[in-house]
């Protein structure tokens, strides 16, 4: 199968990560994925929720958002309608969960660390994209704290990315761009470590219900793209590799 | 293993559904599975959401909320707060995609039927006893609408039901109470339909990741789970079998 | 006058009380009158509101809210509205009046007691019903706080109960059902304790003014409505009499 | 009993109507009883609420609110706490419901009347002042449309006007101010047409409950203060008596 | 140039300031400026907000808004529209900036004084006629404070007032009402200190753009209608002159 | 005087405008001015505002938005706050006037063209970038529905831009930077068209009030400034040149 972009069933879409994009942020990264733009960015404050208070804890959590006319018509800013969409809140919560995931909470200290994915331009694999990128900020945010004293070592467990998978036309696609997701039978979003892990994994079937054995298809061919998308992170991080 | 309530890792707690238990509704049931109740009921509307005018074609949606007390502290309102938790949202998004998944939207003509869950007590697991619920809920308004002449036929494609899974101090363990969810490394909420596929999975590991090799137990022991909730089913849509 | 249901004009429905609905509560209770049914749960907070700081002394308080087939049709949800309606605010505002006339503030201590009144059905009469009911869910948590030690005495300086009267199509009737209701010409909610003092009066004529004459007589209909309901709440608090 | 601004326990305050306070209004008077002191204004629209479109009948509303310096310390506007109070809402429905007993609401074809009720300042009686008040606006408002031809007739079916009593340390008084109103046992909002029926009855003890015998010397005493309020009311609408 | 009022193009509307309107406040004014009329009073609260604590100065904000009906059609009122309409916040902004100008806040300790300035009748004009009624408000209040020993002394560093001026029809005229005003091409607000110095500058061109000169002009026709606006404020804070 | 960052007073930061920034949109640049960089893209909609319906002429409108991490801290999104801040209501209300006074509207038929401003970096004067970024937005959005035939030519009546002003430690400085910005004792915004008049004009003395011959350096310094961002204006419109 040839894809409308001229793809193949298994290639990610070309993939660029610009360090530094928010200059007033602790980490922040513009990440193209395609036709997809994603700024990531992280800002550190010293409190936690009222959950954490006094425990020595800290925590990571995420906002993500769309500017209006990052969609092919614009959409109603989340402002304007006096609430968070339930599409907003829903991603934000998966992308906060993830990032948690490769965090050790204890070697924060008290401290919050807020990840703000703003849309610039959305494609499909906003979700996702926001993941892979979000560990790139936070990287960044991180290693500024301990270059400043303030965290004693980098508090990262693993490395964790994302990556979306389609069925679409029967075929089973890495990656969809919004053509291919729009008129997709099912849609997965997958998030692992660099373990080989999963971390969450999400498959939705309004159009058409799937069996096992798609499933097992599915998760061999995101697992493919994720490692890929590691191999991208440690071109930032460990540029001398 | 022996589970803290004396069930077996791969027992379901007992399921009771009574149908009927708002008698305003086109269709009602209170299902209770353990010390967890949801009322299920569902309205019929003569109008579609916006995107579906002049379509020719319906709508199923649901709606989500747990009574303050339902929880052992006291939840605040949503609408004391003002807004629909992400929670809920996130709840009632997933039941609406599950319920659409195996009805025939064409079959409705262009009416909405909206399920309301409210949960009456919370012990875990009360977004896939919603689902299990609503299917009966919303068989006993469609069997009211063909009865009526409403509606020509029955216009479900599949029978669906849900459960969740939970990794458990490194067991895997099927339908668990809130305790055991509560201290959970991993949760799953799976959807499956009466042919053996999937329609939703979800899998969130904040705790701790977990194997490819583990998902394929969880899946093994979450259908077995959900078969048992088919029959159950089937003995209130078709008593004399 | 024989009433559409069978009953005298100074009849009350058949009224049931089931302690212990909602398990997790300090004190619950469900009570039917006639196919009106609500559930009032009773939570207790080692708190109160900003007034009553350093005073000593404690607060009764209510909530309330339908479910959104609880009514012949779908009612929206005030989540989704954003805001409480007026009606709601105005109800449980007059539970939460009704409530404290009965208890001693100053045996409570620092502490609140949250009533929160959610209507299953609303066949009329659902204020009122939540006020009886709300008495015997207060009693239960006031029973086992004192019980547990937490307070010293039962704080109630008497009984208290509710009852509606409307004037329909001319006729005075007590405990009206929804068709009643809907039809009266004048509305009244009459709260009694148990020394056969008024504790609150509201007549509502938006139909048709009433006179001195009438007024009376409604008065007489509802007292002795309402001391039936003293004997039917004192067969759960005192069910050895 | 001497009072403590002077007055004897059946006496009311000062009271002065000025009509044409805000002249862009339909009708629109400045109501004074004593310090209590609230513009009450008119304003018809073209359309009706939605239960009522092609009825051919139309409908009279009210809105009410306080000027933040209205009271001894300053009120949060509603506008920032971004939504109505509950006690403004309770408020204004009930003058809605008492102005809408003495209309003929066919009369007036299907066009709203909206009386707005702001309270410049509040020495208790707000709420029975804003009655008194508003009709008399709403007379000059019907007035206008009668001169205009827009209506054909005066659509009052009555006169309306309303009074508080009080029970302060254990004397019944009429038309308390706020230093009585304040420490009040109990409070009644009595609305009553000027054929002696009763619109509305609100009595309200929140701090001791009270007797039948109570309540008809309330009674007694509102029903003589209302009729003096009509008196007043026909020197507005009547001057040439 | 005659304008439809009479008046002539530098000429102010009759203005009325009545102090001690709203009589609980510390300190309170009716303004009156032709038929545009607005209520200033001042509430002294004993803190400050977040960015002042420990700071050992004060602060001065406003709030504006209108009555429903102070306008030609009726308004709604912020409060059911759920926030402050951009418009208010903007010119409440503007009120509390130009206060603010004219006062030492190291005077008022870690006071605030909070201005409301509701618009009773809107003829244009209703922001300068705020700012200039609020200056003896405020007046009012630091004296009453003064006289109380809460202040050492006033703390006003210079007088304060505002006036509109408006291009119509390709006239400057000063202070103009609702029917210059709407159909105005340019309108300018202009707050100035009775030191001669400008405290802020509005010039809006939605309709016409305008040149330099012409900008020269209305500053001129603005300072000499200011100029006469400090003297009436004189006439009521050093009436012995 | 040699500024912070090595200017001369009347020196404008570096400028670019980078065409086609949001692909999606009608049009879209991205501005930078110094460390300041927004985003403005414009939207087309078929429908007007209520009171343009059937009037046959089209509206100009825009939003702005900060992003959390533009500034220094993190700043709480406005849709977490559930409503848009006075200050960005305030703001997008001034882009709108700019954009209208510079647009015929009668030659965009029934269309509604939205301007989004989202600020990804504030290291102030994004108001006024804004609106000279806007005006190329808006213009590429023009020259599109010409070229598509949906608008029969360009409907702009002149060229629009607008640059800040600040007194800053007694200096005049032309376009400063937030450090400038921040200690300033007044802010002036200036909004000009390509004939050399003035569309709005704000100065805001918070600080320290200012003399007219004050006032008459700004403009000047501020004119000289606009001239130049017309010229880099045209740079995009018209290449050639």
């Amino acid at each position: 199968m040839q894809r409308g972009d001229g793809r193949n069933f298994n290639q990610l879409r070309p993939i660029t990560i610009t360090p530094g994009f928010q200059s007033f942020a602790e980490g922040s990264v513009l990440i193209e994925q395609g036709k997809t733009r994603v700024i990531c960015s992280v800002s550190m404050e010293d409190r936690v929720p009222q959950f954490l208070r006094n425990s020595g804890t800290g925590w990571v959590t995420a906002e993500y958002s769309m500017l209006p006319r990052s969609t092919v018509t614009r959409t109603q800013r989340d402002s304007s309608a006096g609430k968070i969409s339930g599409r907003s809140q829903e991603i934000q919560r998966l992308i906060g969960r993830s990032l948690r995931s490769c965090v050790d909470m204890a070697a924060l200290g008290e401290r919050s660390f807020i990840v703000d994915c703003d849309v610039i331009q959305a494609d499909a694999g906003t979700r996702t994209a926001s993941i892979t990128g979000s560990y790139i900020a936070l990287y960044l945010a991180f290693k500024k704290m301990v270059d400043m004293g303030i965290l004693s070592k980098m508090p990262f467990t693993s490395q964790v990315a994302a990556v979306s998978v389609s069925i679409f036309k029967g075929n089973i696609v890495l990656d969809p761009c919004y053509d291919e997701d729009f008129q997709a039978e099912v849609d997965f979003n997958l998030v692992m470590n660099d373990r080989g892990e999963f971390v969450e994994i999400q498959g939705t079937a309004e159009g058409k219900a799937f069996s096992r054995d798609t499933l097992d298809q599915v998760l061999k061919l995101g697992e493919a793209g994720i490692r890929q998308l590691f191999d991208i992170q440690k071109g930032i991080t460990q540029p001398q590799l």
